[in-house]
Formats: structure tokens, sequence, C-alpha cells
């Protein structure tokens, strides 16, 4: 037991809930029983407009929860995109969301009830809800126990639509962040499924074949693949674009450097 | 256009659904509605007695497909499970399988019929159906569209259990096999999660901590958390009796090596 400045009694219960790369069928039974048991569902929304995100949310909402849901919104705190201590700004990004989420926690949510938080893709995958819950459980201020729903990530459905194995037979492969593949090829692995490339680090390795995605499993999909050198340029192009047509982007895609 | 023996008019199609890491309310949305569109479910059986991998099966096609459909089963080939040549090994096993299932596509699947192969976990992820359906693509003798349905994979549903993330903030991590990792802890990664260790590899990393779980999101699920040196033993212990009890073992880990 915590010894925090709000001391609850009841068991209250968080349930992140993952509902996929945003195809609305990609919503799990788990997930869908999940978001029907819900009493409050918390909404932090990012400052950037993804309305596509925020639409795909609020349908699941609309097509599975019970009629006497309530729905509290935070704002999201804003994060510097492209900080020299990237870890360091990550941190600090999540304490301060801790915090957001720890009040409307303490306020809304009553004794024995469930509050859900929907996360899109799978929360284990470069998330950072889990380890804000943990944060705030941390601290002790405010008790609850909570669970994951596993849901679709957007590295599974890149894969399903180019049909492709993230892994050859008895291989290992990687997964990182364009920074990183910026940086050197990784070490250990011929196969590297990357998240987070607003540098377009693919055009380094113009031998390696790509399977690349944007809004995967969305109307808005965008795929290519190829080798890096005959489709890279396009890649750039098509990614520049998109982003300025949408005010965001999400793509993510699987390098696989030829083997001997 | 292929110049097979065996050349077809209409389109054929095949589905390669992800059906989840266990729990039947891992299907999701779209693995339901292509279990209901499809005319022949193919079964491949491991020679291996997995029951409960059968039973799952059965009960969502029990649950969710069309009255007529057909379900046609071929025996899967036996594979030597521990072979000198592990590449070359699968490759025959892949080889010989694809030759299995290649018949049965021509001998069951009717012109613009589709036929289904249901698959644990994520397709993507160390299942070797895609290659197989592109081996026999390549070969040309029988011709088929085919799709590829994501699915929950037994990594999200580990760490969903867990309620732990795959990546620390803006880190790598490497998926692997036991094989590989007895070998050495993967050059470039703190954070590794591995498949098929069937030789207790973490016992090499008393340091690490260590996130297992066996059969998990089953009736039978197993899991067990933290450093390798408290707990390795008891793991080693349980996975060897566990093994003996069901005849068989699925069991994946993360391990995470302490950053300075």
């Amino acid at each position: 037991m915590s010894a925090g400045v709000r001391q609850t009694q009841g068991v209250r219960k968080i349930c992140v809930v993952g509902i996929g790369a945003g195809d609305p069928d990609h919503l799990t039974l788990q997930a869908a029983k999940a978001i029907g048991r819900t009493d409050v569902f918390f909404l932090l929304d990012k400052g950037e407009t993804k309305a596509s995100l925020i639409e795909l949310r609020e349908r699941l909402i609309r097509g599975y929860s019970q009629p006497r849901k309530r729905i509290v919104e935070g704002r999201d705190p804003d994060r510097d995109r492209n900080p020299a201590d990237y870890t360091g700004t990550v941190a600090d990004w999540r304490h301060r969301r801790s915090l957001v989420l720890e009040e409307l926690i303490a306020e809304h949510l009553k004794d024995d009830e469930i509050g859900s938080i929907l996360v899109w893709g799978d929360p284990s995958l470069y998330d950072s809800t889990i380890a804000i819950l943990e944060e705030i459980l941390e601290r002790g201020a405010v008790e609850f126990e909570f669970e994951v729903v596993p849901g679709i990530s957007s590295v599974s459905a890149l894969a399903a639509k180019h049909r492709v194995g993230l892994n050859r037979v008895g291989q290992p492969f990687q997964v990182t962040t364009g920074r990183r593949l910026a940086e050197g090829w990784p070490e250990g692995a011929d196969d590297v499924i990357v998240m987070l490339d607003a540098q377009h680090a693919f055009t380094k390795y113009p031998d390696a074949d790509i399977y690349w995605g944007a809004y995967v499993s969305t109307p808005d999909e965008l795929l290519a693949a190829g080798p890096v050198a005959e489709v890279g340029d396009e890649i750039v192009k098509t990614r520049t674009e998109a982003r300025e047509r949408h005010g965001w982007i999400m793509d993510t895609y699987l390098l696989r450097r030829r083997q001997a």
C-alpha cells in the first residue's frame, strides 16, 4: 500500500486497449468486450491534427460501448518533436502526461469502475501508455489495477499488406528507429523494421529491399516495395507530399539486406 | 502467366488468417469475416499432438464459418526437430509441405472460391505459410491470389500479460531464436525477444530480467518474471514439467539487459 495524498478504498481498474493499426476490423473480440465493460474513456489527444485516428476511436466507442459510459478528455502536453536530448525530452513529456492522466483518474473514475485508454496499434510497441500508468502508480497518489489488451500492431499490418514475413528462416530481426538507422545498419540482423523515421534513413542503403507503408490499413494507405535504389526516391516524394496533405504521417517499413 | 502443368481459368483465392495467440477472443473482426467468407479450410496438422491448438481452430471454424464450407486435411510432412543443418532442413520441410498444400488446392478449391489457412499468432512472425504459398506460385502448377489477415502474435500477448513494453524509449529490440541467443547476446540491442528456445539459453544471462510465458492466453498459461538469477531455475523446472505434461510447449520471453 502506498501512502499517497489521496488514498482510495475500492478497486479502480484501468484497461489499456490496443485497437489495431487503423482498420476498424482490426478490433479483437477481447478489445470489443473491454470497450463494452468500460465506465469511463480517457482521451488524451495529441496536439497535432490526426483526424482519422480520432474518428476511428470515436467509431469504436460508438459501436461497442454501453450507453451510460462517460468520456473525459485531457489536453495532452505539447512535445518537442525534434529535441536535442530525445530520451530526456520524452521522459519529461511522459511525466507531464502522467500528471494530466492522474488528475483525470482521481477526478472521474469511481471505486469499482473501469476506465479505458484506447491505444492505436499494440500497446507494447513504441507506445507510452503502460509506462505512464506505472509512473502514476509509483507516485502512489491514486491507486488502481490495470490490464493490457493486445492489438494488431502497425508492423503486423504492414507485413500482412506486403504478404511478407518479418523474419527469414531461423534468422533474427531488429526493430529500431529512423534516428538509429541513420547512424548505421544495426549489428547482428539483416532484417530491420523501422518506426518513426522522419529523416528517410533508408536512402542510405540502396542495395537493400524495402517494404514501406504509410497510414496502413486506413483509407489513405500508401504502399511501396522494391530495391531502395529503384523505389527510394519515389517513397521520399510520396511521403513528403502525403505528410503535407494530411498534416501528419504514420509510416513503417521493413528493410531487408540481401544475404550471401 | 506461368506455364504450369495444371493451368486454371477463374481466380481462386487463398486467405492466410492469423487467429491470435490462443485466446479465442484474440480473433479480429477481419479474421472472423474472412472465416465467414471461406469455402474451403485447409488444415495441415503438425505431427505432434497439440490438442489445444486444434481445439481452438475447430471452435473458430464452428463459430464463424458458413454451413456449406468444406474442410480438407493434409498430413503435414514429418520434420526433424533437432537437425544439424537447421536452415536446409526447414527449407526441405517447407518444400514437402508446399507439395502437400499444392495438391490440396488443385483438388479441392474451385474457380472463384476462397480457401483459408488458419495460422496461430500472426502470419508474419516465425510462420512458414506465406513462404509456402510463394513457393507454390513460383512453381506455377496451380494459380491463385492470396492475402494475409494479421493476428495477435504470441509476442504481443506475452507483453500484454506482463504489462510491459517491448522497447524502451527510443531504443531498438531484437527478435531472435534460442539457438542464436545461446551463441551470445545479440549486438546492438539490450532488449531481446526469444522464440523457439528449447535449450534455456536465458540461463546464460543471470543479470538480465526475464518476462517469460508459455501457452500464453490459453487456460494452461504459465507466467514468470524477474531477474534470471532469481527466477531462471524455476522457469527451467516449470518449463520441463509442462513440456512433459502437455507433450509440447510453446513459450516466448523478453530478456532485458540493464542499462548504465
